[in-house]
């Protein structure tokens, strides 16, 4: 019988001291896992690119742009063979390389579908950017190539990794906050003219799809139930033709099987930093800014005016790090990841729930 | 030809230095009005009541209570006369007290209706609590009530007296915010058991009806419009037996028809100071807390980062003070209240509202 290594961690913490041994790598697990990065952009360049070079379990193989200058200053930058350097043509190639053991998608939101079932057909495990797809059927496509090439499916929703949100969670789950009855949750920024995000079919939604996922997102996590129904209003009310595909803003409400409600807004029309805010019986817990890639802030306050000690045992800087080895993990000891592709579609399917009520009229 | 105040004033202002005559009382308005406090529970003894003693404008000259004895207490501490202290069943006899020109009427939101209309009755002019009544028809008779008698009815919704609200309006109607998109707004608190604002009967509703109408009211104030439609969930998590009757909480979106849209979270289960965030394009103002008694806190960021000044030219921390005044106004000039009973009608009517559709199911 072979020792898994949690068991092997297990017997040798109960036998000797065990932060002695914590640094002995389990069999297999040390080796490092090659990302090959799907388009330059700045979520890739500025923050998940740099988040892996601070990894010891993970490097950057491999990149895929449309711009060749620009990935030979990223593979300079990053000690990147120019053999590893892909277009959106050659992609396919990546079949071959065995430098690349994970692709890590950052593509406007229409391109998200095509280039996982891509990467899973040549054999690559896909770490995807949210939201996971423009459509539900996309998002279900996704998940059956990665089941059938028996490859990892993991949507990059950083938060869940992010010690402040997870310490959140821990604290709601101890009952911390008593019961808990509802969650306000908002996200937004002023959209510059032009963006990609502003073309339906590229972005498959407005301000939903980008910013108010969090907020969804999160109401999901901190809650830890499945949404019973959800009820919104969208709008535009600057006509100045930014807007003419998608959404300005987007309110809505979401019921959950407990009783909880979550009211969340998102736009694309003015400066709204990402928060939460969860009520409970016993107090108030609120993370402000929530969403941030750089700093969040948990605080909270119970009844009767007695602060909660929020602040996670250890803090993080880099939220992509921790995302991006838990996708290591996944891939070493062959374990679903925490934020797997039925993660990305539960809320694929809330929003265009979200987007269907938007349209009916209300009492 | 009879020259009214307001004429007198402008031919005044006209023909000479109207600053130096601006403290000369017009005629007949330098008497004071007569309230007659009806029910003396927390809000007129605590707030109302030590509010009107601040004003040269007004004076409580008469007590309806069903506890004599505190009503003695009150009549001693307000210099009330013995003769003045009536209870439930001699009210209407208020009819023939020349020392009564207004009631104030805060009792239990079921007796609303019937107080108002045997005040009109008795030819008084009424200075109601809010919500307004239970149901949308109490509040129609209670309109068609004062008309009848051709006596003023004034809902005390004091935010729309309070500087900082009135400061907050402005600012948005002078375009510092740019045009606005969106409105978060809360209010609740923990209720404990056997008050009679979880008996539907009396309250007509959960804290939607108590504390939910502050957003309700601040989004149609801060907006200037007047909904299109509105979407809510309600729910009950504690069940404890103190929401038999009534929601726990409730969330609810409003749609405004230049596109601004507010969403709005009510409880009774958690701490839930009341606040609103009003986004614009340009910037966003924060009130927090923003329906207290005592201190409420504007302030806010304009895009860029730079500070809005926010404090009102005139801080006041008596609220209840304007309020009161402001009643007096209307009677000695016969004007109609700013919160007239048509302001107190549109909430009945959007809360009616919001519970038909906390009733029908989502997309």
């Amino acid at each position: 019988m072979k020792t898994t290594r949690r068991e092997f961690s297990r017997l040798v913490a109960i036998s000797a001291g065990a932060q002695l041994l914590s640094s002995i790598p389990a069999l297999g697990e040390d080796r490092t896992i090659g990302y090959c990065i799907v388009g330059l952009g700045r979520i890739s360049m500025q923050h998940f690119m740099p988040a892996v070079k601070m990894s010891k379990k993970a490097r950057v193989t491999a990149l895929v742009s449309g711009h060749r200058e620009k990935a030979d200053r990223m593979a300079a930058e990053y000690g990147v063979a120019s053999r590893n350097i892909y277009n959106y043509e050659n992609y396919d190639q990546i079949v071959k390389n065995t430098d690349i053991d994970a692709v890590y998608i950052a593509l406007p939101n229409s391109m998200h579908a095509e280039y996982t079932i891509r990467a899973a057909k040549a054999g690559k495990h896909v770490l995807c950017e949210k939201p996971m797809a423009t459509t539900v059927e996309d998002a279900r496509s996704m998940i059956r190539a990665c089941e059938g090439a028996q490859r990892k499916l993991m949507i990059a929703y950083r938060c869940q990794y992010e010690p402040a949100h997870l310490r959140a969670v821990q604290l709601i789950r101890e009952g911390k906050l008593g019961s808990i009855q509802s969650i306000e949750s908002a996200f937004g920024f002023p959209i510059a003219p032009n963006e990609w995000r502003l073309d339906k079919k590229l972005a498959g939604g407005g301000p939903l799809m980008d910013v108010g996922i969090y907020c969804l997102n999160a109401s999901r996590y901190l809650t830890g139930e499945e949404p019973s129904a959800v009820k919104g209003f969208s709008s535009v009310v600057d006509k100045d033709g930014r807007f003419a595909q998608v959404e300005e803003t987007l309110s809505w409400t979401i019921t959950f099987p407990g009783g909880v409600l979550a009211n969340c807004t998102c736009t694309y029309g003015s400066q709204m930093p990402g928060y939460f805010r969860v009520r409970g019986s016993k107090g108030t817990m609120i993370m402000e800014p929530a969403f941030n890639y750089d700093k969040v802030h948990l605080s909270g306050q119970l009844a009767g005016g007695e602060a909660l000690d929020l602040s996670p045992d250890e803090p993080d800087p880099v939220q992509f790090l921790r995302e991006a080895e838990h996708m290591v993990e996944c891939i070493l000891q062959n374990k679903e990841p925490k934020t797997s592709g039925q993660e990305g579609l539960r809320d694929m399917e809330l929003m265009a729930q979200i987007y269907r009520d938007c349209e009916k009229k209300s009492a």
